[in-house]
């Protein structure tokens, strides 16, 4: 299994603290060794650093530390690999283009072989369940606000992918359908919107002004947002287990999310199949929030 | 205007030397600084990293100096701009996914709106010229090659991507219809092959066994490449002026060059309208060679 980070933020922010808690799990605090990734939203621009190497030995990481980037939204993951091996193409987040904006996607979970591709012009690049699911979910969306193409036949298709709340819905379906497939806890951003499902295990914090400090649950760092939050500052932590020790909201099973600017906006329930969450290797009573 | 660099390799090779003079172009010899980017092919995987700062005070690029990645295919780019801000979203090279692969494209000169887009899934994200001439060319890639859709009409299409001589097929029809629009030199990979179009500026070298030793043009540096490679090794470098004091090949306006392993392989004619010779900011005469 994998570990899945996203952030959420109403300004540009130096998300550094918490990518530093992140890569520690690769490798230092957990075994998680099998390569890592992390996408940064500047504006309509995505830029997406990947190494096959343990998070945290590197040197992409050790790059970041010292060059943080300033994002509104940011998708990072740490690989364990089950299916595909520890390949730069296999490293999440994956990446793709759709009508002008960038997609990306980081799993944890475990998928069986989803069959015959869904139509559409995404396909994987390596070998992972994880990519396999996201080129659906591509698919879908590619379906439903119909690209630019005289040979596209639809008649039940948006044009604007702008449309946030029609993006959940799609991704709602294709979820429908994929979380039959195994454990499929994800992350997916287009730089708008963060969309976040929990299959069996997923936690988030929204910190927002007056703000108070927190401490890293995996290593000796602490930082006193306090200190440099403004009112306008608001930002949604969302990940696979809580990375700090402030209270944290743990996910049910089922929990389909949609943050934007570092709130909570939307939430449905896509019911996780009763064979999935007995094959799961995390005990759901294990999401419980770590306190102070 | 920009600068282009592309190589082409028989082995996974390091690529600093070529990339440390190219670098100094972005702002220290030469005054390319509204960003730079390179793309590194390994296996199926693209890594590609861009910048908006100039390339010679970039940390991007510092830390590429410090953290080589072997490659057969590499494109980069340093950008002067002339259409769309210094911002990252602007930066070539820009990539796409076809069928699986990634494809990158680095473009040098200057076009007219090419008006209503090409039908299919590719679109631009960023505000250049430059994109949006990738996404015609990948539209066109995309409806050949059939992409695997219940919606695709055409009846005149390959499946196998795989053919590189079908991709260069694709590719100088498209160049056909894009080199009207103004100054069009390109490089384009998917990862097997480089495709790389000369409409004012273009320049090239293979290096091959026995290997002789080579000088920066832009920096005190000097590599003998007899010392490392092997009779198994073989490089193409194409750049859109010699790199360094060895005897380079100037391509004729017109030229569409295909490379693998380091090979040329395919070579083809597109005429550059007279117009856009006319208004080439550079002399075609100033394409030779630097002697040693």
């Amino acid at each position: 299994m994998c570990q899945l980070l996203a952030l959420s933020c109403a300004e540009p922010t130096d998300v550094s603290f918490s990518l530093t808690g992140f890569a520690a799990r690769g490798g230092l605090t957990d075994h998680h060794v099998d390569g890592w990734g992390v996408a940064f939203y500047e504006d309509r621009a995505c830029r997406v650093f990947v190494d096959e190497k343990p998070a945290y030995q590197s040197p992409v990481a050790a790059f970041l530390k010292s060059y943080p980037i300033k994002s509104r939204n940011v998708v990072a993951h740490i690989r364990k690999a089950t299916q595909g091996g520890a390949r730069v193409e296999n490293c999440h987040p994956f990446m793709r283009e759709l009508r002008g904006q960038q997609w990306v996607f980081a799993h944890n979970g475990d998928l069986r072989p989803l069959g015959e591709p869904e139509s559409g012009p995404y396909a994987p690049v390596g070998t992972t369940d994880s990519e396999a699911a996201f080129c659906f979910i591509m698919n879908r969306l590619s379906a439903h606000f119909a690209a630019n193409t005289n040979t596209n036949t639809s008649t039940n298709s948006d044009t604007n992918v702008d449309d946030i709340d029609a993006v959940f819905n799609v991704i709602e379906q294709a979820t429908r359908t994929l979380n039959t497939f195994g454990i499929f806890n994800f992350v997916l951003s287009n730089g708008q919107a963060q969309f976040a499902y929990c299959s069996t295990r997923l936690s988030y914090v929204i910190r927002h002004w007056p703000f108070s400090s927190a401490r890293l649950v995996d290593g000796d760092l602490s930082v006193d947002f306090a200190e440099r939050g403004t009112p306008a500052d608001r930002t949604a932590v969302i990940a696979t287990t809580p990375l700090t020790d402030e209270v944290w909201t743990a996910c049910q099973p089922g929990d389909l999310l949609m943050f934007r600017s570092g709130a909570l906006l939307r939430r449905a329930h896509v019911a996780v199949p009763a064979d999935v969450l007995a094959t799961s290797k995390y005990a759901v009573s294990e999401q419980s929030a770590v306190p102070a």
